[in-house]
């Protein structure tokens, strides 16, 4: 998995912020720009997001990224599907196993739907939470944090 | 991940399995074979078990490697925990992310605190798998093998 889905997540976020606080579409270099990759990266990953159906691109002057549903209608589950590759998040069993050995492919088979059941509900929580609510998060934490620095201004106040 | 997970529990599996219809330890040349790896790769993972008090050494004439514990007492997620390097099973944040964007180290935090709930989930379900089932599974699966090999034999007697 790499960084792949973090990224992911963090463009799929910051789009819906754009849209939310600043209503427009988040251009690749602002993107790329946040999260601190390279501006073809961005467009790979917004590829692959648009191919899911959660984002779509608005051409022409003003152009950008847009969410393609309501972020309430994006879980992380979403952004997880569209990225992952089809390996096994546990590592798949390996191509190469013990021919002569009876136990080995039984063993393989076993993991094979272990693992599945196990990624299942790993996504099940990946599932719960909405790109709504990440970026209600960040709006929250930002507010926080402003109002927090106005409380320590008013009761440091400059020297005049 | 890659594979090091699935290595090691087929590993301890067949070290289970050993044990419980032959009585006695695996050897690494053994292991080798089952999972079609290196020996010196089987090595290296057996440090990590033992280390972990999964398994532990029996040196000698017949030696080999044992069960440190019951294997009623020892869960796929004792495994996964023994084998797993420090990165997120969903990748980490990056470490080079935006620095002139306020919102990306919000982000950071979010999704290493999602994935982390998610990683527990996945766990969990390892956790209800113990090796003793796994061992229990091989042996009843071979043992259906042969009884469905001889009801065949029956139904189809060699010409005489």
């Amino acid at each position: 998995m790499n960084s792949q889905l973090t990224i992911a997540i963090h463009i799929i976020g910051m789009i819906a912020w754009m849209e939310k606080e600043q209503n427009r579409p988040a251009t690749s270099h602002e993107l790329a720009e946040s999260v601190g990759v390279h501006p073809v990266y961005v467009r790979e990953t917004l590829t692959l997001l648009t191919a899911a159906g959660l984002t779509k691109g608005r051409r022409g002057r003003g152009g950008g990224t847009v969410l393609a549903r309501a972020p309430e209608e994006i879980t992380l589950a979403h952004v997880y599907a569209a990225v992952r590759d089809n390996e096994s998040l546990l590592g798949r069993p390996r191509g190469d196993i013990g021919k002569t050995c009876a136990v080995a492919p039984i063993i393989k088979d076993y993991l094979a739907e272990t693992f599945a059941e196990a990624e299942s509900r790993l996504i099940s929580r990946l599932a719960e939470k909405t790109v709504a609510a990440l970026s209600h998060h960040v709006i929250e934490t930002i507010k926080g944090r402003i109002a927090d620095r106005r409380l320590e201004d008013e009761s440091n106040p400059p020297a005049s």
